[in-house]
C-alpha cells in the first residue's frame, strides 16, 4: 500500500509517520458510505447541525498545541498565524452553525392559498434540502481554515450534506489529525459514519474517481485553475452533471489614482508589499497586478515599491510545486517585462525558499504578454504603468474574472472617474476593496468571496462568509399539504423557530 | 437567405408569410449588441427595471386579438388556452417587475464595520449584479409564457440583462409579433436595441453558436433533454464556461396510497386523464407515471382510467417531430409493458393528431425497460403496479430527478408511510403535490420549478416564480467604501426604498 510522508519547506526533507494513501476502492466505500449516510445527516434539526459544528469546533481547540506544531511544520507558516487561522477555523464553525441555526440556509417561504384567485392558488411552501454527499478538496495554503475541516466542510456539514475530503498532499499529518476531531464528532453525535471520511493521495486519479462517483452531489475546490477546471471538466462529462465549485487563481488587481498617489504614496507602498508578500504571497486573495499612472509619480511609487521588496525577507512556500511554478514564472514574466524588476534576499540553499519580486512593466507588454496577466502563486506582483486617467479604466475594463478587485482613491478625485472606475471593476470581481488591501477576508453575512471566471467555476457563489451554505442544497416545494405532514420547517406554527417570509413578509424565527 | 413557415398542426399545411432565418453573422451581431448594451441595461434603477416590464405587458396585450389568432393557429391549442396563457405571461412580468422593485434580485446585504473585533472587521456590503447578455431558449409547448417574452426573458430583462432569444420555429409569426413589442417596449424606454433580439432558425448550429458566442454569459432554456444537454456540453467545453439553466423532460410521479383509492378511485382517475390530456399532455409537469398497489383496487384503478382514455379525444400536438417522438415511444412502451394497454379516438389522417394511450405494468417490467421511465411527451403515461406498501416506498426511492412529485393519500394513511414518501420523493423532485395535479404552476415567492437532473441541469434554480431572477446575478462586495461612491443599493439611507438585511436583521424598503 502506498503512503504520503510529511516535508518540511524549510528544508525539503521529509519526517514523522507515514500516512496511508486512499486506493480506488477507498474512494467506491466512501461514495457508498456517505450515500448511506445521507439522509440521516440531511434530515437533522438546524439545532442539532449547530451542536455538530460546535461540538467539531471544540474538539479541534482540544487538539491543544500538537495541531499548531504539526501544521506549521508541514507548511512551513509561522505559529503565530497557524494560531490565528485555528480561530478563524473554529469561528467559522460555529458562525455557519448560528446562522443554520436561525434557518437561513433553509430559505423557508410561504405562500399561503388563495381560493379566490383565477385559477384559485394552492398553499405553497419553499425550503431547502441537503443536495447529498459533497466532495471538498482541500487547499494546500490554509491548512485548517480551506482544509480538511475548513469552510467548505463546515458548510456542507451545517446544511446536512456528507463530506468526503479530498486532503491536501502538502499537509497529510495536519489533515489526518484534524480527521480524528470531526470523525469523533460526528461519532458522538450519533451520525454514521459515512457522514465524514477523508482520503489521502498525490495522485489526480484519485480525485477524479472522486468526482465521477454516483453518489457525489456536488465538489467544492480550493486551488489552481488547472486543477480546478479538470475537475469541472470531469464533472461536466458526468452522465448526471454536478456542481463544481471551484475557487481558482487570481490576480486582484489594484487601481490606483493619481490622487491617492499624491496624497500618500509611501503608506501604499507600504500596504501594497505588506499584502503581496503575506502568507509568502501564497493568498488567493494577493494583490497580484496593480495600475498607475505613467507619469514621474507612478515611475517614483515603483521605486518606493522597488526599495521595499529589495529589503524584504525570503519566503518559504508550501510544497516543491509552488516553488517551482513559482520560478518558472517569476523567470518569464521578468523576461518580457522590459523595464524594472526589483528582487528581494536571495534564496537559502535548502527547502522551498523564495525571493520576493516586482516586476514592472507598461500596459503595451502586459496587453501582449499573457504570462504577465496570469496568476504568480508566491511573492510576486507585476506595477503596469498606463498613458493616462482613461488607461485605468481601460485596464480596468480588460481585466479577466478576479475575486478582487481594489481601488486606492482620495477625495480629490473625479466621481465620474470613480463611478466609471466602479463600474468596471463590478463587472469582472466578486468584492471591491477601497483604500485597503485584498487579503484578509471576513466571515460575515455580506462577505462575498467568489468571481467570474477564472476566478471561480459558479460566479453567484461564495466559499466565505454565510451565503457559503447556499451553495449544497435546492428548493423543494410543498403545495396543499396537510400541516402536520409537512417538514416542521413549514409548519404553520413554526416549530423550529426559523426565519421565514410568510406572504412576502420577513418574519425573524427568534 | 433562409426563411420558416408557419405550420399549422390541424392539418399539417404551411400557412402566412414566411420568417427570415438568422445567419451566422446575424448571432454575432446580436452577441455583440447586446454586450454593448449590458452595461446600460444592468445600471438601471429598480424602478425603471419595473417599468419596462410594465411597457412590454402593456404592448403584448395591447397587440390583441391578432396575437391569441397567431398563437392558437401555429400551435393547435385553443384560443381560450392561448388567452389565458397570454395572462399568465403578462401578469408574471409585471409581477417580477414588483419583486425587482422591492430590490429582492439585489439581496442586498450590510454588515456594519466593527473596529474592535480581532482583526477589526470592514464595512461590508453585498449586492447582486446582473450577469450580462442571456440566450434564451424558447419553448414550443407555451407560445407565450414560456417563448419570447416569457418567463427566462422577463426573468433576466428584470435584473438588467440584455436578452438574445432563440425563437422556437414551431410559432415563428407568434414569435415575430411578440418581438416587436419588447422590442418597442424596449426602444421607448431609451435602451439600446442589442437589449433585446430575436433570432429565428432551425439549425441547431446556430443554437450551439449562440452559446458559444463570447458576451453571452447564461443560458436559459426550456425543452427536451437531448436538446438541453446539448446546449449544457457546449458551454461547459467554452473557454469561459457558462450555467445554463436547462428545464428539460420530466415523469413527474404520482404514488397512490391504497387508502386513497379506497376513499376516492373514481376522482382520482378524473383528475389524472385530465391532467395527462390537457394540452395534448405536452406539459413539462404532465403526470407520466402513477403508481399504485398490485391487487384488486389497483388493478380496478387501472380499468377506471383505461374507460376514460378510451373515450378521450384525439390531441393535435405542436409539430411533426413532437408527434413522430410520441408515436415511437409509445409504440415501444406498449410492446415491453406486457399488460394492459388503452387508446383513444384515432388519429385523424391530415395534421399531427395523436391518440390518448395509457399503459398498465408491472414494476419489474418497469425496471427492466428504460422506454418505460422517459417521459413520453404527449397524451400518454404508464400506470406502474408494485406489489405492496414497501414497493411504493422502493418506487419513490428508485426515481430519477423529477420537476414535481405528487402523493395521493387520506387520513387513514399510516404518517409513518407518509413521512417515508416524502423523504423518498424531496430527495428526487422540486415541488412535491399533495392530493391534486402537477400541472398548473402558480406564479409565486415559495413556488419552484426545478429539479435534479435530468428535470433540470441546476437543480438549485427555478424558471417559474419571484425566485427565478436569482439565476441571472451574482454577488459583489463592497469593501469599506466611502458611502456616497457605493452603489444606491448599498447607500446607508436606502435611496431605492428596497428590502436589505442589514447586521443580521431584515429591513423591508417600504
Amino acid at each position: 500500500m502506498s503512503t504520503l510522508r510529511s516535508m518540511d519547506p524549510q528544508t525539503g526533507e521529509p519526517f514523522g509517520a507515514p500516512v496511508l494513501a486512499a486506493s480506488d476502492a477507498d474512494v467506491d466505500r466512501a461514495d457508498a458510505a456517505a450515500v448511506a449516510a445521507s439522509t440521516t445527516t440531511s434530515l437533522r434539526a438546524p439545532a442539532a447541525r449547530a451542536e455538530l459544528l460546535d461540538q467539531i469546533a471544540q474538539r479541534i481547540e482540544d487538539l491543544g498545541d500538537a495541531l499548531i506544531e504539526i501544521a506549521s511544520r508541514e507548511t512551513g507558516l509561522p505559529r503565530a498565524r497557524i494560531i490565528s487561522e485555528r480561530a478563524r477555523t473554529t469561528g467559522q464553525l460555529r458562525r455557519l452553525g448560528r446562522v443554520v441555526a436561525r434557518g437561513i440556509d433553509l430559505d423557508a417561504t410561504i405562500d399561503h392559498g388563495d381560493p379566490t384567485s383565477t385559477p384559485p392558488r394552492p398553499d405553497l411552501r419553499r425550503m431547502n434540502v441537503a443536495l447529498g454527499p459533497v466532495a471538498v478538496f482541500a487547499a494546500s495554503n490554509f491548512p485548517l481554515a480551506f482544509s480538511v475541516a475548513g469552510g467548505d466542510t463546515a458548510a456542507a456539514l451545517a446544511v446536512g450534506c456528507p463530506v468526503i475530503v479530498k486532503a491536501h498532499p502538502g499537509h497529510p499529518a495536519t489533515s489526518a489529525l484534524v480527521a480524528t476531531a470531526v470523525t469523533d464528532a460526528v461519532h458522538d453525535a450519533g451520525l454514521p459514519s459515512g457522514t465524514f471520511t477523508v482520503l489521502h493521495s498525490t495522485e489526480h486519479a484519485i480525485g477524479t474517481r472522486l468526482v465521477e462517483a454516483p453518489g457525489v452531489a456536488a465538489v467544492a475546490f480550493t486551488g489552481s485553475l488547472a486543477g480546478g477546471r479538470a475537475l469541472f471538466d470531469a464533472a461536466a462529462r458526468r452522465a448526471v452533471p454536478i456542481p463544481v465549485f471551484a475557487e481558482m487563481g487570481s490576480t486582484n488587481p489594484v487601481i490606483i489614482t493619481p490622487a491617492a498617489l499624491a496624497a500618500r504614496a509611501d503608506a501604499i507602498a507600504d500596504g501594497f508589499v505588506d499584502s503581496m508578500t503575506l502568507g509568502g504571497g501564497q493568498f488567493c486573495t494577493k494583490p497580484g497586478v496593480v495600475f498607475v499612472m505613467d507619469n514621474a509619480a507612478g515611475r517614483a511609487f515603483v521605486e518606493l515599491v522597488a526599495t521595499r521588496i529589495e529589503r524584504a525577507e525570503p519566503a518559504v512556500l508550501l510544497h516543491q510545486g509552488i516553488l517551482d511554478g513559482f520560478t518558472h514564472r517569476r523567470s518569464q514574466s521578468v523576461e518580457v517585462a522590459g523595464t524594472r524588476t526589483a528582487t528581494g534576499s536571495r534564496s537559502r540553499s535548502a527547502g522551498w525558499w523564495a525571493a520576493p519580486t516586482i516586476v514592472s512593466t507598461t500596459i503595451d507588454h502586459y496587453r501582449a504578454n499573457p504570462t504577465l496577466r496570469e496568476e504568480h502563486f508566491g511573492p510576486a506582483a507585476v506595477i503596469v504603468r498606463v498613458a493616462d486617467i482613461d488607461g485605468l479604466v481601460t485596464a480596468g475594463d480588460e481585466l479577466d474574472g478576479s475575486l478582487t478587485a481594489t481601488i486606492h482613491a482620495d477625495i480629490d478625485d473625479d466621481p465620474v472617474l470613480i463611478g466609471r472606475l466602479r463600474t468596471a471593476l463590478q463587472a469582472r470581481a466578486g468584492r471591491l476593496v477601497w483604500n485597503g488591501w485584498p487579503t484578509g477576508v471576513a466571515v460575515t453575512d455580506a462577505m462575498h468571496h467568489g468571481g467570474p471566471y477564472p476566478a471561480t467555476t459558479a460566479s453567484a457563489t461564495t466559499s466565505v462568509g454565510d451565503a457559503a451554505v447556499r451553495r449544497f442544497v435546492r428548493p423543494v416545494c410543498f403545495q396543499a399539504w396537510p400541516d402536520a405532514a409537512q417538514p416542521a420547517a413549514l409548519q404553520e406554527h413554526n416549530p423550529w423557530q426559523i426565519d421565514r417570509r410568510v406572504d412576502g413578509t420577513y418574519r425573524p424565527g427568534k
